[in-house]
């Protein structure tokens, strides 16, 4: 039970254990660092700096971008191990690779991302990006937080440490969102101190909070302590004025929920790094570009946010957020700069971002600044075309078997009809905020039943953590279905099933089916399973090859729309539909939310 | 006989115990500054912004300068204790204060000096720099270091810590310069761990043996090791090509020697952070500043490295260098970056820098940016007009007493004649390199004497830490004096006591009043001093207010002038004779130099 209390460093006397506990983490990572690499491998590099030692691999004829001085230099780059040693001309090595006059770039970041709405693993992902040339990501693995706890944060932070991709992470730091929801794990800020411990743990993550944080909040500013002089990201759409001031008082400094150039603008003008975001939903780069060519472009930097797999796949990754900001006219010089040094600079990862020497060889081959089309990434000094990877689904063995559900079957679905007139969730296409509306609901035999004819569909979250038999019941209109049933083991934040339906028996179908496959996304009709996608890890992650994560994701919104329905991404807007932070009525197991009391209300206004 | 060991960590094992000391003191410096501003600060700082709690002093009426966006904004700006809570409108204060329209800038930051050369006290420098704008200066106390090994570092870092003005210290890497001298101190790897252990210490100092690090020398290669991820700077006059990649590849990543645009640009191309340095001996703003407006210009920051007390009274700080820069067609915005935001993100200062919430309140008032006349400082909120300033003194105690000479009167200075061609050595006139030239010396008794007639002077340096009573004897011609001697315990590195002259006798009375005085500058002439300025503080440092120090210099100036002295700054001339580092023939206490070869060399080339 005590991941289920709430946190108990509410004195400044805790908040100073946990920056203790902060503050050990660097002497673990630094130490990490510098064991692993050794003077005697800086002794080495200045050898083959100054030829006195042969390089392993000498890469000739390129065009070296310098993001330091915005310039472009015909210049060998030297490599030894794993970092650069030197930039320059005549170097002898153990291979040399001729780039035939093509462009040079430091390997990509993404500044910020949840890793888990790519549907794959850590490795998966990795494969994805690589050839892309994305070498550094910096995750915050809330999804997957809210599931597992620290377990969850640790399948990240292994695949950094182990994996081909280089992975860090920012100790999530609202887990749950609410208490209005059962999730698998609550991250307190003790908790929190111990994932910044891990050398692969970089600050604080996204401040979901941050009304919490303006207000004060002792257990959110103990959070924020516990960072110490490590960086808290933010997350504050829309937040400016004294608020922002507050907020960025508090100790928070960046954001990434910027929509429009003011108040990207006035976020700058505070001191925060501005995270331009262009993922698969939000999409900010057309409105913020002109910023990143401004002088204020020095605190920008880009990131996904997320991303799903058919746009890794057939968009691409940082590589495609390059193309797009080139499109739009940005010189491709700066639009590079945003992609390396600048978050380099940002998570003061010193080691990387720039074609320098002693940093690390995480390299990217492209024929055309403008068109940036990636032929070949070095990482770490090795071509990942050369890559022999590592098995799709390693170490994520502890993050299955997450769906724990005590079912009592279809009856867990009836809903007494305790009033005549209900309260509606409308679902806004394309929005992951909700409207509320009041609807008599059809009735029969004293239950609210499923009325397809009006579109009030039945809506339930099921808990899948604890085995506690809570099921939240409520209705919904916007889905459009006409038949069957739908249902995911992907449901902000708790993540637990989300099904809707046009009748009971389907629904019940489509949770079964979700506890039989261990986690995933079923469309349901007539009893039979029309699609599906399984989702082991976690009950957020396949451990399929993306193509066909992508393909099964295809088929599931076919099949939801062969039973009518309307929306054009429906398990993205059914995801949302249980996350109570975000307006106005929404759905948990604990029954329906009124999101700005943030308390439980009845379905039935007339109860 | 400890601190005359040649350093001991030269294994792998030992260097990682010093990384771990360095990375202690990540603890020291984070607790200290978390336990001393604390969790509730934050909360108080978000309470004032939200405008829940009054501020306890309020800037209106002012242009603010922001140097994330590079733009200025009308707003008022509300201070809490030592920070800034808000920049914003309608802010409730304890005290207000109406701006009337003109600039409030970030306090300016000093990213490398030493401060020793001011020849005052670090509360007296304060006394100086502060109203003119500098908040913050990153010193390298590289010759009290030479004098007092860690307890000269402890006066600056103490200084620092409980003076008026915010002095940080990189940890001094070469001290001595060679084993050609005796120094007061040897500072050797295992010294710097322990200061980096102390939260005002923020980095390694310069590393000035070059050459060895590109050699990987290993006991420099331990120092940077030592550093862990922490700043390491550099020096590397005209260092290019391999032997910068090398340089920077071994860690080193700034520079502050830079003269011409195509080497400050390869530096910056390679990683480095670009110190323009304008002091008053070396000054490159005029051939650099335009580096500043390029994209390349975020990399690089202003510094003095040496500034002389008459140039701090008459020109000024940082704020001349901006007024430089700015009458050579410098946007005052991008100059004002070079002294703010690009030296605190060059150090990892976030708490300064810029005028953003929860940064110290460091904050500059100017009627006219181009001018860039400070009219008022605000050090931590407080304005520094208003400052009960601290005993000059204060601190400085273990510091005298410097002077340890075993001293056997005129007879120490007597040169037996060993040969008849003598190796000269030839003062350049405003360079501290000399040259060579050889002559036949007056020679009385079978002694050397000077020489007036052929401006062949006598020229000795005196060991002054360990009372070894060690004299080395040497020629010098450029100074051109008639009669008397000039002497100073200021002798670059070591510091022992130099003194010129045209009599051995007043050569003698030279030296003698300088132990009398602790330390200092003298000129004699017949046995009477003409002029004479006490450096009491480890011989290097007045305890005389900056005015009367400056006035005592120019007497010294005039008074080596009235005896015949050629050279514009005599005595600097005289201090840069016993530094064994610098082309091409000096003299130490234990005899003349051969720079190139690094070793002893006969007075006479036919002994």
């Amino acid at each position: 039970m005590r991941r289920f209390d709430s946190c108990q460093a509410r004195s400044p006397l805790m908040a100073g254990f946990f920056v203790y506990i902060g503050l050990l983490s660097e002497i673990v990572g630094g130490a990490v660092l510098i064991n692993r690499e050794g003077i005697r491998y800086r002794q080495e590099l200045a050898a083959v700096a100054a030829h006195r030692r042969p390089a392993d691999l000498v890469l000739t004829g390129g065009r070296v971008v310098d993001v330091f001085t915005r310039s472009v230099e015909e210049a060998a780059v030297a490599i030894y191990r794993s970092r650069i040693a030197a930039v320059g001309r005549g170097y002898e090595a153990n291979r040399t690779v001729d780039l035939g006059g093509r462009f040079l770039v430091p390997g990509l970041i993404d500044g910020h991302v949840h890793l888990e709405s790519s549907l794959v693993t850590p490795t998966e992902f990795a494969r994805l990006v690589l050839p892309r040339g994305t070498t550094t990501v910096i995750v915050d693995p809330h999804e997957i937080a809210n599931v597992l706890g620290l377990e969850g944060v640790k399948l990240f932070t292994e695949a950094g440490r182990t994996g081909p991709l280089d992975i860090f992470v920012m100790a999530p730091s609202s887990v749950p969102a609410t208490a209005l929801e059962i999730s698998g794990a609550r991250l307190t800020c003790g908790d929190i101190g111990l994932l910044l411990a891990d050398d692969r743990v970089l600050g604080v993550g996204e401040m979901m909070n941050y009304p919490g944080v303006v207000a004060s909040d002792e257990e959110l500013m103990a959070i924020i302590a516990a960072a110490g002089s490590r960086p808290v990201d933010g997350h504050a759409p829309g937040l400016r004025g004294d608020q922002l001031c507050a907020y960025v008082g508090a100790g928070v400094r960046s954001d990434h929920e910027a929509t429009d150039l003011a108040e990207a603008r006035e976020k700058l003008a505070r001191g925060m790094w501005l995270m331009i975001r262009e993922g698969s939903t939000a999409k900010s780069l057309d409105e913020l570009v002109t910023l990143a060519a401004d002088p204020a472009g020095r605190r920008c930097l880009w990131v996904t946010d997320d991303r799903h797999p058919a746009d890794l796949l057939h968009e691409g990754h940082i590589d495609h957020i390059i193309r797009r900001a080139t499109s739009r006219g940005l010189d491709p010089l700066v639009a590079i700069e945003l992609a390396t040094i600048n978050p380099a600079t940002c998570f003061g990862l010193d080691d990387r971002g720039a074609i320098a020497p002693g940093r690390l060889a995480d390299l990217v081959v492209v024929s055309d600044l403008q068109e940036f089309r990636v032929e070949e990434t070095y990482r770490r000094g090795r071509p990942v075309s050369q890559l022999s990877w590592p098995d799709r689904a390693a170490g994520t063995g502890g993050a299955r078997g997450s769906i724990n559900v005590r079912w009592a079957g279809v009856t867990s679905l009836h809903l007494p009809a305790a009033g005549r007139l209900a309260r509606v969730m409308e679902v806004v296409p394309g929005q992951i905020v909700t409207g509320m509306s009041l609807a008599a609901p059809k009735i029969i035999h004293g239950r609210v039943v499923p009325d397809t004819d009006r579109d009030l569909l039945k809506l339930a979250v099921v808990e899948r953590h604890r085995s506690s038999g809570r099921v939240g019941l409520g209705l919904v209109r916007g889905f459009g279905l006409r038949h069957g049933a739908m249902a995911s083991s992907v449901a902000h934040d708790s993540h637990n099933i989300i099904v809707v339906g046009c009748s009971e028996e389907d629904m019940a179908a489509a949770v079964e089916q979700i506890i039989e496959l261990g986690g995933g996304q079923v469309v349901v009709a007539n009893g039979r399973i029309l699609a599906q996608l399984a989702l082991p890890i976690a009950g957020l992650m396949s451990d399929l090859p993306a193509e066909e994560v992508s393909r099964q994701v295809e088929e599931l919104e076919r099949a939801a729309k062969s039973l009518g329905c309307l929306l054009p991404k429906p398990f993205m807007a059914l995801s949302f539909l249980a996350l109570p932070v975000i307006p106005r009525l929404k759905l948990t197991d604990g029954g329906l939310v009124d999101v700005e009391s943030l308390s439980y209300i009845p379905l039935f206004v007339d109860t």
